[in-house]
Parts: C-alpha cells; structure tokens; sequence
C-alpha cells in the first residue's frame, strides 16, 4: 500500500510553456477543469498553510477568489504559491497491503500570486460563473461597485509544476498473481445530486437547464 | 459569488486540545474520517508546496506514508507541515453573483509531521488498510520486511487548526428575494461505484464483502 499510492502511470511536466505539445498542455488543462476544487499553499512567516478554495482557468492562468477582507488573499498577492487540483478516481486493491495503491489525476503548480486589476474583475468572475453554470450570469440582479470592490481575484500562470495520473489495476508482484485474493477497482467520483430549490423561490420560478442540466468541472463559457 | 465562498457557517477552532468540548472534536473527527484524501502544504527553500495524498486518523493524530524514497516524505519530516481534508458538499446559487456559495466541511491542522518508529509502522497501515476495508488485511500477501523498510509513515497532531462548514441555502439580500431567480443547492458527493475485478484474478474469487459493502470513510477498525 506504500510507494505506488502517488507513484503515477504518467507523470507531465508542464514546465515551461514552449517545451510543451499540446497534447500534454490539453491534458493539463482538462485535470484542471474537471472540478472547481483546488488547494492553494503559501508561506507565512515561514510556515506553510493551506486553503481549499474554488479555482477556474483561462488559457494558460487559473483564477480564485474570495472577500478582499481574507487574511488568505490579502497575504497570497505578490507571493510564491503552489496549487493543487485532484480527481480521487479510485481504489486500487492489489494482493499484498504493500501494492494497494490510488488511481487518480492532479496537476500542481508552482507560481506568484497577482491580483487582477479593478477593471477585469467582473469580466472574470462572469466567466467562472458562466462556465459552470452557462447562461445563469444574465439571469441574475447585476453585481454592484461595491461587491465588486469587496471581491479580490487572483490568478497565477499555467507554467511550473507537473501533472500526474495513475490508471488501471495493481500492478502485482509476479508470483502473488497465483494467490486467491480478490483484487481490482473500486471507482470512485464525485458527481451533483438532485437539485434542493430554495424555499424562499418565488412559486412561478422554474428549475432552469443549467442547473437540471449541470456536470461536474467548468466548460469555457 | 464572492465573500461568501469561505465565510463557513459554523468555525471549530481545534487549537489547544482542553479547550475543547467532546463534541467539537467528534465533528472535527467526522471530517477527517469521511475521506481519505488530504493535501499536506509544506516548505522548501522557503518555496509553498502542496501535495495531495492519503490519510487516516487514529486518535489525536493523523497519518499518511508513502515510499521512503519520497522526495515529499523525507522533506517533511520533522517539519512544519499544514494539512487539508475538505469536501464540496454542493453549489449554492443565490440571486446575485456575489452571493453564490459552496457547501463545504474542510478541517485544517497546522503542526510538526513525525516519522513513525519502525516498529509501529505495520501496525499502523494495518489500521490504514482495515479502517478502509475491514477484513482485508489478513487475507493478503504478508508484509515483508523489505516492504516496510521502503514504506515512511508519517503524522502530526489533531491540535491546533480549524473546522468550518458552511451548509444550508444562499443567504441573498433581502431585496433580491423578491426576484423571479431560480435559487437553490446542487448538492455534491463522492461516492464509489461498481467495482472492476482484476482481469488476472483467479477463476473461484468472490468479490470480498469489504469490498461490495464500501462505503467512502475510514473506520475505526
């Protein structure tokens, strides 16, 4: 159950831009808007924390956000980051304890933290929102000045940092295969249930399609 | 869309054990226990990185191993470490942009990652092993001692960090209420589907009741 639980059957490098195919640049991105999901860990007085936040991507920058009041945001901009995005997509049950292992794909980045200028918020908040939800921006009461300024939006380059991905069953030692143990997969996902509309919904008010029609990670809008 | 994101509903501050109820660290405990999966953030060279990768909890401390030839692994011993474990409980779509949330239980640990003793450590993936999938471990291919050689185990304290949750409907502006907006949760969940043996396994191996029963979580074994 050791080595093999983050030992990949790929592993990319998405280090620096040019040295990448495509391919591996769309594998990149596709791990990355799979799930809004992501960890960010950052440095404080020399010591690491880490905070789960929602993450979207826009060509080759992945964007968050929160409060302009959060301690996490405020002391991210202009600092070293590391950023992760991980699918769990399930268990690998081998013959012995040791090969046991996790099938999964994620991405971690390395890169500073920059704010995105007053101007280009509302533009990218729309694109995270109409990416998950597509059509529901329009729909809803207009952002204010003052939500606006309330909102801080960071983003760091797709450049640094490496893709991995471990796929298909155990891989055993040679002669345990002999042995009557049941071994395989046991997918795993994460995926939306039935909707709970608002008590509060005007009566008129019907389920819309993005919402009946949802899946899992963030579509460019 | 914004504040709101990670501005938790209910906040456990799991700092100083005798400060807290029984109660306040059973939830903190229920958090950690309903997945395996964490992100362990750590420093290098003054550099944030973050790492997803497997945990269990026995008690006050929470574990996780990997190959003791693990760049990560033996980077963090005897370290600060912060480590995650969250879950996207669902979407919360309110009127407006800005208050568009998630429900989410994530718990944070700040603390001193430790090496355990070579002599607990198979006990310890025992535990590791039995709390996912009770029953299991003694119809495996024993351990050897190669394999434990080659397997770090890891773990720090439950003691100082933070739970939060968030749960529930948006919480609009009372204004925006009065709007024909479809609002509401999309809840979310991980969860295991159907197993895929091994196409090497043996002609007359039953597919294990640990394995047809799963359930997402550890155990206490």
């Amino acid at each position: 159950m050791a080595d093999r639980d983050l030992r990949p059957t790929r592993r990319s490098r998405v280090k620096r831009h040019h040295e990448r195919g495509s391919h591996e640049r769309a594998r990149v991105h596709e791990i990355i808007d799979a799930t809004p999901l992501c960890h960010v860990a950052y440095v404080i007085d020399g010591a690491p924390h880490v905070t789960p936040t929602f993450q979207w991507r826009e060509g080759e920058r992945i964007f968050w956000h929160g409060s302009s009041a959060s301690r996490f945001l405020r002391q991210v901009v202009g600092r070293q980051v590391s950023l992760a995005v991980t699918h769990l997509d399930g268990f690998v049950l081998a013959r012995s304890a040791f090969n046991h292992s996790v099938n999964y794909r994620s991405v971690v980045l390395f890169g500073e933290a920059r704010a995105v200028p007053a101007e280009e918020k509302v533009e990218r908040l729309r694109s995270f929102l109409e990416g998950l939800f597509p059509g529901r921006w329009p729909t809803l009461r207009p952002v204010s000045e003052q939500e606006i300024k309330a909102t801080t939006v960071l983003s760091m380059p797709i450049d640094e940092g490496s893709a991995k991905v471990r796929e298909g069953q155990p891989i055993d030692a040679e002669a345990d295969y002999a042995l009557p143990i049941w071994a395989g997969i046991l997918p795993t996902e994460t995926r939306s249930r039935e909707p709970i509309a608002d008590p509060r919904n005007l009566e008129d008010v019907a389920l819309p399609d993005h919402v009946a029609n949802f899946a899992m990670g963030w579509k460019r809008p």
